[in-house]
């Protein structure tokens, strides 16, 4: 249906905007290498006939009408910043992807109910300020004027800074917002960044819901002693309790079937190879698409932790970095996804985003959902990210129908 | 029975040799404060009545001969080196406690038919050139030339240089090899270095071996991936694999109840928090009085672990850094000691020694063990190193009643 050719050209052109020596891509927020990439995605804007338009956040539109113009329309997209030495497929896929849906129904001459824009968030990523999904945020008016003022790039430039340089005004980046009811759907078409498509032999998928990350700090406080000289029974070993605390996290979110528990940093002390470990500070990165899964794997995890500890005559504190809502996607857009799969032939795989992306941030607003692609071994936010052009090309027809379907068309 | 005053008083003076601003001592081997020391303690056997010499290693003994001067002699002692800012008690103990118990036999006019010999060895602790035991290595005949050369201290000195500047041959340093027979039996007195006779409530113990370690570094290679992204059931997470091989070395050691490992390091990469680490490295610190009991608790690790990685898909390397011998006690001190804690209502609680002494370089060379004192939790090598006068009085005491049986005195 979709041109696949031309797609992936623009993605291969895109991908020239930023390119490092290093071999990756990278394009930072209000940069002129971002500005360079919308101004490209906006001339395909043009070649597809659509409207084109910047908002007070950045964000940029492409605008095809409906056959009633009054109707809320159907938002596409993605976002075209990367982070630092970044791949071509993570947010380019998904608003060329959109932008490709359009053309193609403009060339085939189709019809839709309901107005289609796609569009290009500013600053997904948040690989400059630490603080991501800055165009979606606005879009959803969750974004403040302390926020803008509060984040900082490693030069000290604030993001309401860099917008002024940019030509915005951060006053006014409340005009972005979008009113209730003036979105059908949202839908994204975006690289997994897992392995889970490629273990099913598939080459697109259904995601069931964006994760919301919590995020602990685990710190442990036993006893240093001789490894010699100290008993088993008289130890009060920190990295002993660590060791059962991470394989309980892993049993306690594999029961789940849906959650994920990751223990990726751990430091102790003191550190000799004779010496029991009297301290042990370690990190966990738990994950649902529903929250209340979440809490209830995180309770039990605490629950069970602070049992191992008292029985160790061990220590426990546990900080809290960082605790995000999930966002479940509308039944609505993958209803639309699954049927648009099967007209491809293509089982409709459910599956959740474990990684954040602006859909989480437009939950609130309007029915949202997300159709991933094949990953090359998963590997994302590396130039070794991958995703063959007719796995693009798979997901990118997925969309069209999908976008078809929700905007009433045919 | 024995001076508990007297003990005190030499063990704080002596104490006093290499005291640091610190608060602990340090006496480096063939240095002037082990010098000193060795001349201190030299002084206390001129005062015990005893023969004072010194061998080619620089081992320092006073002697009480027997009523028979053909009998092999009973030898006592320990050390007077120290680690850097150590305690008063690790090694004087044991050489001061010799000193005691023979003075106490010279003022009482106690006989005894074999010769008995206190020794205070020349570096046990390894501090200065990473090799310990030098003294006890010479006499029981262990300690080569190429060990004399190849080990240097932190200015490039290697030992034979230090002997020469201490003013000894390390040409000559076989001549402190004793003959086999020549020595009845070891015995020492030792503060413990660990929390068991506290926790048992007793002031002294009978040591049943001297542990030997077995040091491996274990290398797991897994996969990283998105912590998000990555279902549980997709991972191959190397740090879950070691903690589940943590859990199962801390398992294996408790079941046999002697056994002790201890993970004392372990490093990950990459160490996002968000990031499965894709590979982990960790020590573990394995030890037995019994090599058959270490060796089997060994096998087992290494199997499991090969299955825990094997069905995880996860690469195990395993390296071992160091492998010693374990020390079992003979019956023959071990019986002494026990009759000896009885004549003063000591309940004989036999313990091993999980931390290496000079006995272990002994035990090839005649019958071999070792008292230990009550440490006050458990803490050595520090200026915290503690236990009380009363303690100290009681532990030799036991070693005044073990040695007056071992050399047939009364």
């Amino acid at each position: 249906m979709i041109d696949g050719e031309r797609l992936w050209r623009r993605l291969s052109d895109l991908g020239e905007i930023g390119r490092q020596r290093e071999g990756g891509v990278t394009r930072l927020s209000f940069t002129d290498e971002e500005r360079a990439a919308k101004d490209r995605v906006a001339s395909y804007m043009d070649e597809a006939g659509l409207s084109v338009r910047e908002d007070a956040a950045g964000n940029l539109f492409g605008r095809r009408e409906g056959r009633n113009a009054d109707l809320p329309s159907v938002l596409v997209g993605s976002h075209v910043d990367s982070v630092y030495n970044g791949g071509d497929f993570d947010g380019p896929l998904g608003v060329l992807g959109g932008v490709e849906v359009l053309q193609t129904m403009q060339e085939r001459g189709v019809e839709t109910d309901h107005p289609i824009e796609v569009v290009a968030f500013t600053d997904e990523e948040g690989a400059r300020f630490s603080f991501g999904m800055i165009g979606s945020r606005a879009l959803a008016g969750r974004l403040t004027s302390e926020d803008l003022a509060k984040y900082e790039d490693r030069d000290g430039v604030s993001i309401a800074e860099a917008m002024r340089t940019y030509g915005l005004d951060p006053e006014r980046v409340g005009e972005a917002a979008r009113p209730e009811g003036s979105v059908k759907a949202y839908v994204e078409l975006h690289i997994e960044q897992g392995r889970v498509l490629e273990n099913e032999g598939l080459p697109a998928g259904l995601v069931t819901g964006i994760a919301g990350p919590v995020w602990l700090r685990f710190s442990l406080e036993g006893e240093t002693g001789h490894a010699g000289a100290t008993p088993m029974s008289l130890r009060h070993d920190s990295l002993a309790a660590a060791s059962e605390i991470m394989s309980l996290i892993e049993a306690e979110a594999s029961a789940t079937g849906t959650s994920v528990g990751t223990v990726g940093q751990l430091s102790l002390e003191p550190g000799g190879i004779n010496i029991i470990p009297g301290h042990v500070e370690f990190s966990l990165d738990l994950r649902d698409i529903d929250q209340g899964v979440r809490d209830r794997v995180e309770g039990r995890i605490l629950d069970e932790a602070v049992e191992i500890c008292r029985r160790r005559g061990v220590e426990m504190g546990v900080e809290t970095l960082q605790r995000l809502a999930p966002a479940p996607c509308s039944e609505l857009v993958m209803d639309a996804i699954g049927r648009a799969c099967e007209r491809f032939g293509i089982r409709p795989h459910a599956l959740p985003s474990g990684a954040g992306h602006d859909g989480m941030q437009l939950a609130g607003l309007c029915p949202m959902g997300m159709i991933f692609v094949r990953s090359r071994a998963g590997v994302s936010h590396s130039p070794e990210e991958w995703s063959t052009k007719k796995d693009c090309a798979a997901g990118c027809n997925v969309l069209y129908w999908t976008v078809l379907d929700l905007a009433g068309g045919g």
